[in-house]
């Protein structure tokens, strides 16, 4: 860390800070400049808050060098994290994983067709919506429970594995019980409470990018879950806030290279609400594979015209088919395959 | 509600938009046009869920005619909301309130010398963190439930009500018993789950505005809250994510005026998080007065130099001394007094 | 267009809405609501100025339902523009063009060796900026006429195009005179003056999206160049302004798939300025490919380190010759194969 | 400028990068660190190019410690610039002056209408477009040099000065014969070409803050006006693109304090365009005449339902005798008073 004095900060102001990193337990050196001193925290082991230092006397700025997170960083640990779920499906290490399936879980009859023919097509994890966060309180919330248990049905009849979001600790609960992977939705991202809850369980957490959030801040997030000694974690984008009408998010595919080069964890994309209009997803999934994504996470629905929420972004089950057929040109174009089911098994 | 057709859409499409919109319980009325046909939907009671439409085929876009939100919107209750605290002190109807503090509880005689001194200037109640949302989970989380008790013992010794932040439903219920005004950071203006729980005490509720929630949106999160039962809300701008540094948000000034005219909630302003400076909080908290804003909210620290978090932000007490007299002169010239201690009493 | 009336107008205002949509020589059809009055105008050639209405008394909001572009729109034009060089060389119509080349025109020696390689690894285009427009007045600012003649001549030895930008009325006389492709840059998108100049040259133009232009700013910049009679325009995604600082801008990959909806015109992609660091290169090079664009445009340089403007985003030799290995096997992979030089002759 | 390396630099890459500074002709200290080598560029002028750093090998980030515009930078000159108009109107150095008419000048009988009337209202300076930027090629766009010629009568006719915009070096030449300030819009912030020719008359120039402007965009494209000779610049904050559709832009008025910081030149606010509709003008120009600004812009139209262009966002002649009146009271308020007509004569 580098504290930059003011122009014109005197020397008990650069002594000021030196006695504060000090009393931090760390060592600081001043390093005089032509118009400016600055001053180095050595020994930053990520646990230094720089607001502490922010609001001394004659401090201009204080400059990060180190990066904050530590177990979720790649400087500690190269090697890629690889999840394993109960079906055999990999999450990260060098193939693509598909999770497809319902915004929100309607009924048996929509899963059990959905799953079929996902599985078929060769995803090997099922998605679905039993806690529906939504931005009207009018808007329908989800089956809960029901839900659950009507996608773990779903699911093993054709060897697949279920991921659905938790929105609280109470459904948290219940999604750790009876799903693989617990999703942390991207307006949760920095609900620490539901990070560290999510941290304490033993299932693999997926877990959004918030709508404006950094990517340091997407990976503090990740470290709060790391923190509680749960290392399984899946990031995954799924777009930003943007200015432009057009799509419904900006997906920011950059950040799929940027977040593997700062960590070991995978990175999926999720192209349906990346983009929110369903013709949009099949070229966007072929980008996400070809950046180097280590999954994709898509909205699947037999009839969309009658899906109760996100209609607009699904597929169909024939586009799906075809997008599986694509992608998985890609992935060997970029000497990354698609881990199908029959590989799963 | 009009749903827009695409240009070339068939009579079957549009009469399947017309047997949905019937289905669903309302009036649809097709309108021919020379490229293309609309269909009016009439008798939307704010509770039609526009995805369920925009999936439907040939549909090129949904447009909202009406506002989403009812209990919270201005159109169906003209007088502007006036919520009063247990110490006098009222929030909205015309004056301006303030609230002060450091941004943590640290320690009982940090809360009585800020409490002092904040009264002494004419603030009527005191802020303090004792739940902290914080970016990394290496910072300071805060003191819990015996910095909600500093809180109430340092309030009720100078005649102050409290505000401070809940993060979680256990937090909720300690802020419900022990403070006036539950606080809903920005993080978690669309932690639905906390919203609804802060819906049902029947304690005032502060609702920050999400780091880049349209207004929409943040209207829509107060309508959850309302939907409860408790209607007694006050909003909060705090400052937008931004691209230049220079700031450490951007405060949108205009969100007063316009939240005022869509919503009979009062509305106030946090120049101290809005800015990040404390330089910048005077001239910011000048302007939020003039703009019309029912109250400000502002970080104070007796020593900002020691303070645990947002030292950079946090008047000194002669500042916020000096505040108070610039706000009030301010609030003389639009005709929005400052609520005074004495007047609270 | 239609023009939604407040919820409170009175038939006057109504009335007076109707007569100066006619004024206007269009036709008004108004459509009674249950809540409130829209009126709908018919015959939209998207000549029609909604801030003509908007202004009016009694108006609430003004929803354009036609697009405002005309020529450079798909709806009036079905097939993909193809446009081809004087070397051969062809952009859109189903292949991928690669243009590269150095930020800057330094020397001879630079052009010649970048000119000789990339031709070698099967680019069709050099780039390279004689004109350079930048955001310090001390910063380097180009060979100028010098620049353009040295593009020219190591372009010619080896069979390529040249694209190359104009900063002015003055400089883009120069570009026209001595480049196959005009380029207007991501801060000129809007300077319509040179838009106007571009648009009465006959040589094709290259428009980068501007820092934070919507895609249908974006359209109507290009319907600036087509309205003067010049309809041979290559749209440059190149990244958007963002709010995080890991990387230079925020590429919208998506905004390859929208534009190509909704006009007839090419699209290429930047990965350079989009990412900002040359390791980024590759990975959303492949993205580009995969997402459907119609080309690339990357900044090469035979030493980086001694560049003398965007040395961190500027690819090596060896790196370009990689990449054009691995975006081929992409472009077979999505069925839209590279051209390259020996096709192009 | 502090060179931080990667933390596997080799110690041949840390000499590469302190032989680069020192051919630069500046010094380069080392300064080892506990994880990293950071490399101090002592002796700044202002005039090195970070991007000559970034690219050379082990190079991890350049960070920029004093300030790159010289010029309109207040470290080298603290005293605020105050500029003389014509008609003895001042900008700068205390009061706050006030600019308005229509968004296009349209007839004789409509400027001399609005000028009489904001003359008589206390304003000093008339607006007007002439020279219009308009995003659709098929919008009005202005009545060019007869525009300019109405607008010098009109405001000799009442003792006020004329600023209006110049979008090219065409009409710039143009606008410098006939009116007293140059204004250079939002889009043409970075257009150089235009900037250096404002920066070679020897009329005060008002510079808009582009788009998506950081502060220090905004004051280097002020230091291309003050490198040519310059220095009569005034600056202005007009809003920020937003990705809420409520408002048209988004105003930064923290960006008020935050340049009066930095910068000795003066700044004013743009509240028509800054918030897009009418109703909102007074509440954000009382804000910012409150946070400091040294002036207002504001579209005035003696009939904005028939206005040709920005309609909505214009005031009525009533409105803006109204905003004068209440700006005064703020203006004494915070110690600012309106320069009005009467003193300017």
């Amino acid at each position: 860390m580098l504290v930059v004095m003011q122009h014109e900060a005197t020397q008990e102001q650069i002594e000021g800070v030196v006695t504060a990193i000090r009393n931090m337990g760390y060592e600081a050196r001043p390093i005089p400049g032509a118009q400016r001193v600055a001053i180095g925290l050595l020994g930053n082991d990520g646990r230094v808050d720089p607001s502490r230092i922010e609001g001394l006397s004659g401090v201009t700025e204080v400059i990060q060098v180190s990066l904050p997170y530590k177990v979720v960083g790649r400087e500690w640990r190269p090697d890629d994290t690889v999840i394993t779920l109960p079906n055999g499906a990999k999450i990260g290490g060098g193939s693509v994983v598909v999770m497809a399936g319902p915004c929100a879980v309607e009924s048996e009859a929509q899963l059990n067709t959905t799953a079929a023919a996902i599985a078929a097509a060769g995803a090997t994890i099922l998605r679905g919506g039993a806690f529906k966060p939504r931005t009207s309180p009018y808007a329908f919330q989800g089956l809960g429970l029901e839900g659950l248990k009507l996608l773990r049905a779903a699911a093993d009849r054709h060897n697949l594995a279920v991921v659905t979001e938790a929105i609280d600790e109470t459904s948290l609960r219940q999604v750790a019980e009876w799903a693989d992977i617990i999703q942390i939705g991207a307006r949760n991202m920095q609900n620490f409470t539901l990070l560290k809850a999510a941290g304490q369980t033993r299932k693999p957490v997926l877990l959004k990018r918030g709508l404006s959030a950094t990517i340091q801040e997407w990976l503090l997030a990740a470290e709060y879950i790391a923190a509680e000694g749960n290392e399984q974690i899946i990031l995954c984008e799924r777009g930003l806030r943007s200015f432009d009408p057009n799509t419904r998010n900006l997906l920011d595919i950059t950040a799929v290279p940027v977040v593997k080069q700062l960590s070991h964890l995978p990175v999926i994309v999720d192209p349906s609400h990346g983009t929110g209009r369903r013709e949009k997803v099949l070229p966007v999934a072929r980008a996400a594979v070809a950046v180097g994504a280590d999954g994709l996470i898509i909205e699947v629905h037999p009839k969309p015209e009658e899906a109760m929420s996100d209609g607009p972004q699904s597929l169909t089950l024939p586009m799906f088919d075809e997008l599986m057929i694509e992608i998985a040109k890609v992935g060997i174009a970029v000497g990354r395959p698609i881990s199908m089911a029959t590989v799963a098994k």
